[in-house]
C-alpha cells in the first residue's frame, strides 16, 4: 500500500522548476532518470526518442538567448496587466540549471511503416511526450527538479544542437536540485491560472454528457483524501527536499 | 528508498495490454487514476484534456469496426513473413475491456494566449500524452492494465464519440484487469522488435556525439541492478497480478 502511494504521491507532488541549485546530478542518478524515460510506452516499440545532455556554458547561453528573444515577443499578446504579471513571471532555468537536455523524437525509426501508427502518426511524439513525463517524474522521486522550456523557436534550437532536418525537439528540460518544490503549481500561486475540477472534465459515454443514467457521478477524491506518504530521499543534494516534507505542510496545499 | 524504488517498478512493469478480464473497474479506482491524470503537466497549466468513459456494448462495437478496418489495411503494407506475423499479433481489447476511454485534448482551453505554448502549439496534445502517462501508470500500480489503441481513423472515431471538430482524439485507451502483465513488451516476446540500447539514444553537448572529452559515459543500470520491490495490490481483482509476482520470476526476464 505504502509502494502504490509513492506513485501517486509522486505525481501530486511533481513541479515545473525554474529555480536550481547549483550542485552538478551525480551520473548515476542521471543515468537511472534516463532508463526511466526509456521505458515508457511507444507505438509499436518504436522508442522514438533521443537524449542530447548539455552541460557546455556556450551552448546553454545560446539557447538562453533563443528563450529571451521569444519570451520578449510572447509577452506582447497579453493586455496590460496580465502583461505586467507575465513579465514577473520566472519562465526558465537555462543557465542556472546544472544540466539542459533536449528529449527529441525521430520519426523515421523502426523504418517506414511503424506498427500502429498507420493513421495517427504523431503517435510518435505522444510516445516522446510520455517518456519526458516518465524522466519528470523519476527525477522527482530523486529530489531533481525539471523544467520544461517551451518558449524557444524549434528552429533556431535545432540549428544550435545540430539536430538534423527530420529530427522534432519534443521537450527542451532544465534539471537540478531545487531548495523546495512548492505547495502548489506557480501559475497557480501567483494567479495566472487555476486547476480545473475533475469532475467537469469527464464524460460519460459521449463528449458533452457529465451525467448518464447507466453512470453514478465518480466519486472523486477530495485533495484531503488522496492516499499519500513521506517520500525518502537518500541522495545528498536532495536533503532539502526531505526537510521540506518532514516540515509537515498539510498536504491539501499541495495540490493545487 | 522503498518508495522511490515503487516508482521505478510500475514503469518497468508497465505493459501495452490487449487481453481482459472482464469484472468492472471499481469507481473508487477509477477516480483515483484519473486524478493522477489530471495531475500530469501541462503548457501554461492548460490542462487540455477530457476524459470520454465508454462502457457502452454499441459504441464500443462501432469502435472495434472502424479498427479492425484500418488493421485489415496496416497490413498490406507489410511484406510475406512480416505481414503473417502481423496478423497472428493481438493489438487491440476494445470489446473484452470493461471500460474504454478516450484522452482528447482541446487546442482552445486557456484561450488563445496559452502562457509557453506562443512558439510550439504542439505542447498542447504532449501535454495530454503525458497525461496518459500518468493514467497509464497509476492503472499499473492499482494492477490494471491500459492498452493504447493507435490503429483507428480519428475522423471517424470523432463522429463516434460526437466530438466537436476542433477536439483531438490523443489516446483511445482499453483498460481493465488481467491475467498477468507479462515479463516482456508483447512486440519484443514475438520478435517484432527489441529494445534499443539506450547507450546508443544518448549524446552528449550536441546531436551524434555519443562522447565528449568532458563526459564521462553514463554508467547505465544492468538490468537486474534496476531497484526494485514488489509492488502489493489490495484490490479484489489484482490479486492474479500479486500471485504473478510472488512467483520470483528473475527480475532481468521483466524490464525488455
Amino acid at each position: 500500500m505504502e509502494s502504490k502511494a509513492a506513485i501517486y504521491e509522486v505525481m501530486y507532488r511533481r513541479r515545473d522548476i525554474r529555480r536550481f541549485r547549483p550542485e552538478p546530478l551525480p551520473e548515476e542518478t542521471l543515468a537511472v532518470i534516463l532508463q526511466a524515460a526509456h521505458h515508457a510506452p511507444s507505438v509499436g516499440f518504436m522508442q522514438p526518442w533521443n537524449f542530447v545532455l548539455i552541460r557546455e556554458q556556450s551552448t546553454k547561453e545560446q539557447v538562453s538567448a533563443l528563450f529571451e528573444q521569444e519570451n520578449a515577443l510572447a509577452a506582447t499578446v497579453y493586455d496590460h496587466e496580465r502583461q505586467q504579471l507575465y513579465r514577473r513571471l520566472k519562465l526558465a532555468g537555462i543557465l542556472a540549471s546544472p544540466l539542459n537536455l533536449c528529449v527529441t523524437c525521430d520519426p523515421t525509426r523502426g523504418g517506414p511503416h511503424v506498427l500502429g501508427r498507420h493513421t495517427i502518426r504523431e503517435t510518435d511524439v505522444y510516445s516522446t511526450a510520455a517518456a519526458v513525463e516518465n524522466l519528470w517524474l523519476a527525477a522527482r522521486a530523486e529530489g531533481i527538479g525539471v523544467g520544461w522550456v517551451s518558449i524557444l523557436n524549434n528552429e533556431a534550437l535545432k540549428r544550435i544542437l545540430q539536430l538534423p532536418s527530420h529530427i522534432i525537439p519534443v521537450a527542451y528540460l532544465c534539471l537540478g536540485y531545487v531548495d523546495s518544490f512548492g505547495d502548489e503549481p506557480e501559475l497557480q500561486k501567483v494567479g495566472w491560472a487555476q486547476r480545473l475540477p475533475l469532475a467537469s472534465l469527464v464524460y460519460y459515454e459521449q463528449w458533452g454528457q457529465q451525467s448518464h443514467p447507466n453512470w453514478t457521478p465518480l466519486p472523486f477524491p477530495k485533495d484531503e483524501l488522496i492516499p499519500t506518504c513521506e517520500l525518502t530521499y537518500h541522495s545528498q543534494h536532495g536533503r532539502d527536499a526531505l526537510t521540506y516534507y518532514s516540515k509537515g505542510i498539510p498536504l491539501t496545499a499541495s495540490w493545487y
